[in-house]
Parts: structure tokens; C-alpha cells; sequence
């Protein structure tokens, strides 16, 4: 430890993953620096994965244990993976929060559903407005993205700029908000970036992005070609798409229906915020059963196949007192995040047998994506010339990818993914420590690790069935030969049509009596005893060996 | 019920879903049709939708109750969901197994592992050889796809003829086994088609396919630049592939080392079928490990990211000896079928973390499909001119866009899912009757139903976790307060810091005393009446409304 001050990076979530980001930026002398944390989001959960929980949190055991050095949160804008974890985080690090008006109202609301005060946020202005934090200046530069008011951040500190990218791409018309700026980018490059921590979703993608308004055109052809009632479904926070859909609508004689709350939520900030302006009036679902289907657009929730969103539902049959019918028409306006692919093709499968006519995606004519493709990357890398590239909002081969072509390009590139602690600072910038980062899920109302072995537990279950044998070992320690057996997930009948219940339950009656006193007086040897006794039964009669759990009784002499 | 003898046909599976493929066709009075089979296929369970299960097969109950009518079996081609489920079904419907010699070798090793003679495998001529199965005259007419000796089958029957596609593309130089011949096709055609039950796997594809001979420049190309070790993953069906790869391999003085045990049981089957001559010769990992680096090329199995495949163990770390290393190249010359994509990128991911360089068919350069796409679909229903087409090997949105495109091109298309039985002699095709038909999971060694609740039941249990509570009920039918609790995928502790399993047992202590009589002896009253106390514990404690098992002892008078 030196008194020496330094600058360092430190990813806690959304490196080597795309979700759940949070980055945090310090300033001072080694473990005694000053931070700031930007972006507090989550990660959807899968049955694959993580059945039964509610969503993944970030770990920030490592910031909650430096709470009182915290300056600021800063939140770049309202997508759920960078500000979803607000309010289950914020108790744990009790810092004021920073972020644009449009952002601002969904921090509130996650504040408030967590029961924190909402004046913990603090609507940030945009560049050049600045935000002091500790040792560092912060300015929110406008960029485009997917959602209203997404920024960068430039971090100015004692040892330079940094620019941390957030979710973005190069939109010279996004239809909604902020279009790309080449003069204020090439301000914020002028005087030299230090670093340029960078989204790196598509830097696979050779293409050069394209524009959200190379929309409105194919979008509106193809609903002025649609006979029956049209339903599009796009991410609720994309709100240029919400309008282009809309607008697409109400020049064709459609009135346009919002289903889903998320969807009403957002249009609802929009206005409020004042980024979305001359939004078509809406119906309720109620009055839109009035109208003729072939004046009606619906625009709802679940592009992603989520079980309980509108779009789900109207794929199943009819949902508020509407529903789809032959002829009509269903738009994913669109990509189909990886994971998801087979919850999709499930609602398109069930739209099809009801005679939908769906469009997707596939031929790229009615979605374009929110993030910055190879070819603009390299162009932002080009405005801002930093000195060091540090790829974030990717999966590891992204990062990797991202680093190689920085040094193709002569930047540093370091690939830091979570837990990697970078300084940024002095002659040879590198990672100087490796932090311990899990995962949090929130499960119910409990908050639980990654690496508790409560949910590979579950998995287990899942995989192997269960057997649950209740025993009663009486006062005078003689274990009783009868014992009760329960079944989950297991078929009830082993190959010859028995009982596997009973058959259990004689298997032990036989093999019980001839354990031994130190096995029957202790827990841990009597539960494995009797575990091995099942677990061979069944893996003879079904093929497979359960999970067995053992609850044993032990009596007392009253 | 008539005499009027009828032409039908049934999917039993492969029809609404890609995989799992069995379909019927029968001929004769209406219910005493004679009957043959097409394939035997399975499909592979993941953990969102069956977990723990081994094996999705085809749901054959109705052609079990139907047995003595079966004149035969017919297998198009060796892929696993063709022919996976010869073994397990075979004993359930006890016909000859008809198929041409390549597959055959498939056949044989699958009644071989379930106990089967394999005399029931008889090998099958290839056009203009005949099988005669009762008022059937089929004839296996070469197709190509990725496995040698895929076949369609012209089936001939008193209503006229019928053409079952199989897995098809129309490719004129294959690289292994038989080119597309539209002489032969011309023939098949020409005397008038009743029926084309087609593959509709790439029906929403508009560009033009493209021939397995397309790859070995690339390919060869891509190894050539390579610097370290190669290593490839593709189909181990797909001895083409095998054969490119291999041959790239040698044409850049590398030696070819065969990892995974479906890659060697393909590449012997391929050469003692005869199909595959000349592959390279392949050293074993003990050899390889010996061969310098950048000598090397190795062919693995696993391109769907299978966890106990080479593929996923060479991405975890050093697997028979061989490990990958930074500067390495790892090729998948393979598509990610939809479900994959996150195992997919999870080895992606960790080759990334070695430094190795991972290449995939995102830019089409390294992939063929093995499926017509939409115009070659359209020049085979060119060539055959069918009064009737019959969408098959698809999703249900597959099969309304293949009858779709039919009806466009004047002829009569049937959207028959797996169920829908239809006539097609007669003046009017149509879908006469829709039987039940579910799936089949092989779950260890135990046949169970999709619709038994066996599996869903394992999926409350991954969503919710378990308590399991043992109760005792003494000899004078008094409950008594001491109860075991277990818990199993639940925290242990709730949110106070709390035990939770003791947590349980205290406040069932104190509600059971209030159970009443009529509670206490009957075992229904008694679990219903444990499990609200427990549910309602746990939502208050953890949020969360856990599956509960009640194991309750009754002990009698001695």
C-alpha cells in the first residue's frame, strides 16, 4: 500500500455476461479510494438455470463492505440491466443516485417499491451540465440507444478522462430523442481520453448499423397490407418504436390499443418526462373490442415469449375480451434475445394454428438493433482516441474480440470481466487485483448466493425426483421397522406395475433390522444407510437414482 | 364404417415440432387399414421443459392397439431423430424394420442395446429395388441431406402414389454418397403423384440452397491461416463434413485425431458401408498428444454444446490428454439448433478465457443446412406435380407456411399435426379424425407420459423447493407436537438470521394442538392442514409458497 493515488475500474456485473451491469470507478490511495458505482441492473433468471428465481443481482458484498467511500451512483438510462437493482441494492449502499429525468422516473418508482426515500435520487442534468462526486466530475452525454435519454459518462478525475460508453449506437435520426452528435463527441475526445470503457455487444456484427428511422417506411407497407386486426409486440422501452408502430396505425385507420402494463408505464414517462410528444391517443382494451379488427393495432408486451406477458396470453386465446383469429396479423418488432428462442417459437406455433399471419424479424426489415456494430465502434474508437480500450457489456468472447481490435487499432485494450480490478492509472495500465464476485438471486423475498448450493439443489430435485422416508427410532433407541415413504416426481410404478412406494418401504422394512447400534444411533450414518437402500432400489426398479431426504424421529421417553 | 377401402395418414410425431418423427400411412376399409410405419425418431429433453428425462419418443399407443395390422417399419435415414427410437418402441409393435444399409448399421446397434433380435433389421434396396408390405409397394429413392443414404420413399399404393420426402436438399455434388438426380425424379413423377408429405425445416428460407461442395474452400482456406491447434465440431452423422474437415486437415499437413465416440462410430460406419472411402487416416489421443500443435487438427462431437460431449470438456480444460491453448482455433462448422444457443455460447465463452480464436457459421461461410430451402421446396413440387401436399418436419408454423405456399401453386396443402389422420383418397382430402396423441419420456429406465404429471411435478419442485414434514400420530390417535422438518432448494435461514426449518417446527407445535379430530385421523384433513401452516410460514418468512410433502406415522397398538 503506497499513499500514491490511483484510478481504477472495477466490474461487478456485465462483463462476461450481457445483463446486470455494474461498474464501479475509484480514486485515491490503494484500498482507501474514493468510488462511484455506475449502473445498479439485473438478469432474468431461467428455468435452466436458476429455476424459481425472481431475478439475478449483481454481488456488491465488496461494495457494501467500502459503503462509507461511495460518493454517487450514477444510472446511464432505464433499461432493466442497468437500473432494475436500484431498489434491492440500494439499502446496501445508501449513496445518492444520479440520473437524467426520463431515467429518473423509474429509479423513483423501484425506490419506492422497495420502501427507500425517493429523495435518494437526484435528476442529473445533461452535458455540460456536471455532477460532482468525491474526486470526480461527471457529465451525461446524450447517445443513442433503444430507450429515451441514455447517456455516456465522462468522468473527468485527477488522472484523466474516462469515458464509459453505456448501451449505445450511432443514430443520426432515432426518431425519439437525442441523435448522434459528431460535434460534441469530437469535444469530449479533443483533450485526450485516458479510457474508454465500452459496450461490446455487437462487435461481431461487420455491418454498419442502422438506423431506427429506416423503420417508419417498411412498417407502415406492411400494416397498410394487413386485412385483419394487427398486433405488434417491441421491447415497452423502445419508445421510438412505440410511435412508429403507432403512427404506422393511425395512418392506415387503425386506433392503437396498449396491452401490457410495462407498455402503458412507459408511453406514460415518455410523456410525463417530455421526451414523447404527439403519441396517438390510445384506447382501453374495453373500447378496442368495440372496434372493427381491421381498424385496430394492438402494441403489447412479451416480444421476449415471457409466459405471463400480453403476448403470451393473446397466443393462448383471448385476453382483456380480445383475441386473434385467422387473417389477423402479429409483428415481432424485434430480436429474439438468446435463451429465449424456444418460449418465441412456442407463441409464434400457437399464433400460426390460429391462422395469424407472423412476421418476424428474420429479413431484417421491421427491427434494428440498440447497439453500435463493429463499424461504429471503431468509429466512436476513432472521435475519442483513448490511450486504453476496456471492452464492458458483453459475454467473454465479446470482451476478447472488442481487445483485439483495439490493439490492432495501437489502444491498450484490457479484458477485465467482473471481479477484475483495473488501474487505469500510471505508466503500464493492467489488472492489479481479482475480487471474489458471485451472483445474487432474489428468490421469493429472500436474497440468495450463486454459490449457496440452494438452487443446484433445486436443480437436483428437477433432475432426479425425490424420496422422502420418514423413520422412528423409539425411546429405546430400536429403530422401528416400519417407515413412510413419499414420492416426488417419480413415477408411482416401477417396471412391473408395483407400488415403488411400497416397494421402498419393504425393501427398508428388510434391510433396516439389520443395521447396526452406531448406525441407528447416529443422524448422519442412519441417513445415508437408508439413503443408500433407496437409491439402489430405485436405480433396479426405475433406472435411476433419486434424490432421498430422511427425516428421522427420534422419541423420547416421556 | 365402410368396405370402401381408404388411403390414410397419420403423424404420430414430427408434425408440430422438428424432431421425434413417426408417421403412419394405411390402407384398406376404414379401421381395418393395413398398416406401415415411417420412422422411428426421438427428441432430446432440456432441463426448461423435462428435466431429468433421457429420451422424448414418439407417443405410439394407437398403433400398439393396432398392432397385428403393422406390415412394416421404414427408417429414411440414420439421424437420431429417425431412427433413435427403434430400440426402445421395437418391442411395442414387432415389425420388420426396413432400411437401407448405412442406417441399417444404426438400426441394428439400437435393437442390439435394447435386447432385440436384430433379424427384425432388414436391409433395403435402394430405387428401382421394391419392399412389398402388404397393399404397400415402397421404394427408397436416394435424397441428399447430412447423412449418407438419406432416402425418400415413393410409396405405391391402389389409391395411388405417395411420396414421403424425408430429410431432403436438392445438392448436384454432395461431396459423400448420392447427388441430386433429376432424372430420377422426373421418373418418379411422371406417372402422377396423389400425395408429397414434405420437410418444411427451411420453408421460411428464400434463398437458394447451397451444396456441401461449397465448404472445402473456405474451409480449407480458414486452416491454412491457422496458427496452433484446430479443432472442429460438426455433426458425427455428417461424414461429408468429416471428410472436408479431414481433408483440410492433411491438405495443411495436419493430422486428424477423432474425439468423441459418435465420431468414430460414424466414420466405421461410413467405411464399412461402404459410403466413405478414402478419409485420412486418424491418430488416437495418446498419439495426438505426441504431434506438434500446429500439426494437428482435431474433430470433435458436441457442436450443440452438449455438457459431456469433447467440445464442452475441451472448453473446461485438458480432456484425453489434448488442452486447448491462446493462439489455438476452434471451428464450428455447424448451426446452433434453436434452445442451443446458451450451452453454445457457454463454451464459446470459455475457449474465449484460453485465448483460443472461435469461428462459427455467422458469416455462412463454414455451414451447409441439410434442408431445402423455400425454392428448392418449390422445384421439387415442381418436378412432382402432387394432387395433395402434406406439410411434415416442422413446427406448426412451419406446416401452415409450407400449406401455404401449396395452395399459391394450385395445389391442395393439409396442415395435419401429429394426431390428425387424413384421407387422402377420395374426392375430397380432409382430416377425418383426430386421435390423442401425447409424448413418451424415457426418464432412467422408466416409460413416462407427458401428461402423467410426473415431470411437471418435478418442476414445481426446481420452482418452489420442498419442506418435507414427518408427523407422528401415536397409538391413541393423539398428534403429537414434535415434528421433523426437512428443507430442500429453500434458504435455510429467513430473513431475521432465523432457521428456518425450526422456524416451521415451532409454529406447527403450536398450530397442531388446535388440529381437530377429524383432522388428526384423516390423513387428506391432516397434510392439507400442515401444508397451509407451512405455505403460509414460509411466504411471510422467505415470499415464497414452497411444494410440501407430509409423511405422516401412524403407530398402532402393539
Amino acid at each position: 500500500m503506497t499513499d500514491r493515488n490511483r484510478l481504477i475500474y472495477l466490474p461487478l456485473g456485465g462483463a462476461g455476461e450481457i445483463g446486470m451491469n455494474c461498474y464501479v470507478y475509484g480514486y485515491g490511495p490503494a484500498d482507501q479510494e474514493r468510488l462511484i458505482v455506475v449502473d445498479l441492473g439485473v438478469a432474468f433468471p431461467d428455468m435452466d438455470g436458476q429455476p424459481g428465481v425472481d431475478l439475478i443481482l449483481p454481488d456488491v458484498a465488496w461494495l457494501e463492505a467500502r459503503r462509507d467511500r461511495i460518493e454517487a451512483i450514477f444510472i446511464t438510462h432505464a433499461h432493466e440491466d442497468h437500473v432494475g437493482a436500484v431498489g434491492h441494492l440500494w439499502g446496501r449502499l445508501r449513496a445518492p443516485v444520479h440520473c437524467r429525468p426520463f431515467t429518473a422516473l423509474h429509479a423513483i418508482r423501484k425506490m419506492e417499491e422497495a420502501g427507500h426515500s425517493t429523495d435518494h435520487v437526484k435528476t442529473a442534468p445533461v452535458w455540460p451540465g456536471k455532477v460532482e462526486a468525491g474526486p470526480f466530475t461527471v457529465q451525461f452525454a446524450p447517445v443513442s440507444h433503444s430507450i429515451p435519454e441514455a447517456s455516456a459518462l465522462v468522468i473527468d478525475t485527477p488522472a484523466g478522462r474516462i469515458v464509459h460508453s453505456g448501451d449505445f449506437k450511432i443514430d443520426r435520426d432515432p426518431v425519439v430523442g437525442e441523435p448522434f452528435d459528431p460535434e460534441l463527441w469530437a469535444q469530449i475526445g479533443q483533450d485526450g481520453v485516458l479510457g474508454y470503457v465500452c459496450d461490446s455487444t455487437n462487435v461481431f456484427t461487420r455491418t454498419p448499423g442502422r438506423s431506427e428511422s429506416q423503420l417508419p417506411a417498411p412498417i407502415g407497407e406492411l400494416v397498410a397490407g394487413a386485412k385483419g386486426m394487427v398486433v405488434a409486440t417491441t421491447f415497452a422501452s423502445n419508445i421510438a418504436r412505440l410511435k412508429t408502430l403507432a403512427e404506422a396505425a393511425v395512418a392506415n385507420g387503425r386506433s392503437v390499443c396498449l396491452m401490457g402494463r410495462a407498455m402503458k408505464r412507459m408511453v406514460t414517462a415518455g410523456e410525463e418526462s417530455g421526451v414523447l410528444r404527439g403519441f396517438p391517443r390510445t384506447l382501453s382494451p374495453e373500447e378496442a373490442s368495440e372496434v372493427p379488427r381491421e381498424n385496430l393495432m394492438l402494441i403489447v408486451t412479451g416480444s421476449q415469449g415471457e409466459r405471463r406477458a400480453a403476448s403470451a396470453a393473446l397466443s393462448r386465446g383471448s385476453y382483456l375480451g380480445l383475441e386473434m383469429k385467422e387473417g389477423d396479423m402479429f409483428l415481432f418488432s424485434s430480436k429474439t434475445i438468446p435463451g429465449n428462442e424456444v418460449a418465441v417459437a412456442r407463441i409464434k406455433n400457437a399464433l400460426a394454428e390460429k391462422g395469424v399471419d407472423v412476421i418476424d424479424d428474420s429479413h431484417g426489415f421491421y427491427h434494428v438493433s440498440g447497439h453500435a456494430n463493429r463499424p461504429d465502434l471503431e468509429a466512436m474508437h476513432d472521435i475519442l482516441r483513448p490511450r486504453i480500450l476496456i471492452p464492458n457489456h458483453g459475454e467473454y468472447r465479446h470482451l476478447r474480440e472488442h481487445a483485439q481490435l483495439a490493439l490492432s487499432k495501437g489502444m491498450t485494450g484490457i479484458v477485465a470481466a467482473n471481479g477484475s480490478m483495473v488501474e487505469l492509472s500510471g505508466n503500464a495500465p493492467r489488472i492489479v487485483e481479482f475480487i471474489e464476485v458471485s451472483k445474487t438471486y432474489l428468490d421469493g423475498a429472500a436474497f440468495v448466493g450463486a454459490l449457496d448450493g440452494v438452487i443446484r439443489d433445486r436443480m437436483k430435485l428437477a433432475l432426479n425426483g425425490l424420496v422422502a422416508v420418514a423413520l422412528i427410532v423409539d425411546e429405546d433407541d430400536v429403530l422401528l421397522e416400519d417407515s413412510w415413504v413419499a414420492l416426488r416426481g417419480l413415477p408411482e410404478t416401477a417396471g412391473n406395475g408395483a407400488d415403488l412406494a411400497e416397494m421402498i418401504e419393504d425393501e427398508l422394512a428388510e434391510a433396516m433390522p439389520r443395521f447396526d447400534g452406531k448406525t441407528v444411533n447416529d443422524d448422519d450414518r442412519l441417513e445415508e444407510a437408508v439413503r443408500r437402500v433407496v437409491r439402489n432400489l430405485c436405480l433396479t426398479e426405475i433406472g435411476k437414482k433419486p434424490e432421498v431426504t430422511v427425516l428421522i424421529s427420534r422419541l423420547m421417553a416421556a
